[in-house]
């Protein structure tokens, strides 16, 4: 192992919660009530296929112009919910510990560019960092396309790469891009269902995948 | 089986979230940081063992005054987060089946009188619902005392009741009551950690439960 891939939210950033409630409201707002929890269980994939599942369960159908609508507005009431990025335990040593140790690593994200500005700030990175948001490429997850470009970015085999994220959709992206995975229970997922997505090892939080380095195979 | 004994928050009304994000809040204004996903699996069991939980794990200990205070302050954020109740998908028209049906039936939450106010409302229950709340026994949840007062009130035997609940605490509850539970996901809490805390049967919601009503022994 030679290499990790991040997503953000959930994974570095304490900000799957006020997503969720973002979400819920926007949605609502444009008459789509939807439980929290369903929605939660979203957060991570594109906003577009998260308004477009939750639409379909609903029998409504959605217009382009309505599904940038409702992005825009859970953009503004996330910001309200959430103005400053909060760092998850262990994150920003983390990150760190790789760039001492000169193990290559970058951030690939859902998130668009705009949305994510404070969430990067909190985690004190460098501006060498290699960061992939959803607006570099065409699809983002449950696509493989953002893990992709960042392994790609990294110059590391596929092979020596591991993802590192919160989410199924993550884990699934990752599957679909020929890189292995490993889950973190920070967004609030479940252990099992990170298991059953394809996680090939479960942890607390990045502190406590910081403490299994080595037996993942980091030297 | 003859009874059905509710929670609330997470089973019968949308607010686990709002919950989570008041508690976390709340706990920082007190210096203690906590990560969402963290206070999240502790919603449901008493607000006095969830800040002694967080702040055993940070090594700091709180005064029973420091307690009541964060206490109060999560209940005014919670009101600012989420003023009205907001029923889960099914629990209205479940409890409307019920009452017509003649089952026993009651709720029985951790929350206290003035803080499930407008949860309750939203549920268009009658004057005559049992409902034992944290005012009402000295020991909320995980003990047993709430769901005990409950069935002792609905006057069904142990063996004829079934507690309902979506957190580890209210089958942990349940368990130590003597009385079987299901475990309902529109909480947020993942399928299996309910299974592993002793839960029957698994469904998605109120309105998945009243489907399965007769499978679980009512006829």
């Amino acid at each position: 192992m030679r290499a990790l891939i991040f997503d953000l939210d959930g994974t570095l950033v304490d900000s799957v919660y006020p997503h969720t409630l973002a979400w819920q409201r926007s949605l609502l707002d444009f008459g789509l009530s939807c439980s929290a929890w369903a929605i939660h269980r979203r957060i991570g994939m594109s906003g577009k296929l998260l308004v477009k599942t939750i639409a379909r369960e609903q029998h409504r159908r959605l217009s382009a112009s309505d599904i940038e609508k409702l992005g825009r507005h859970h953009a503004q009431l996330f910001h309200k919910l959430a103005p400053i990025g909060i760092p998850l335990p262990g994150a920003v040593r983390l990150l760190a510990f790789l760039r001492k140790s000169k193990i290559p690593h970058g951030i690939a994200t859902s998130g668009k560019h705009a949305e994510i500005k404070s969430s990067l700030k909190s985690l004190s990175l460098r501006p060498a960092t290699i960061v992939i948001d959803g607006d570099m490429v065409s699809e983002v997850k449950p696509e493989p396309d953002l893990f992709l470009l960042c392994q790609q970015s990294l110059n590391v085999k596929r092979a020596d790469c591991l993802v590192v994220g919160d989410a199924i959709w993550d884990i699934h992206a990752a599957r679909r891009s020929g890189i292995q995975s490993v889950g973190l229970l920070s967004g609030g997922f479940g252990e099992q269902e990170l298991y059953n997505a394809g996680a090939m090892r479960v942890y607390r939080d990045a502190n406590a995948l910081h403490q299994a380095i080595n037996e993942l195979g980091f030297e």
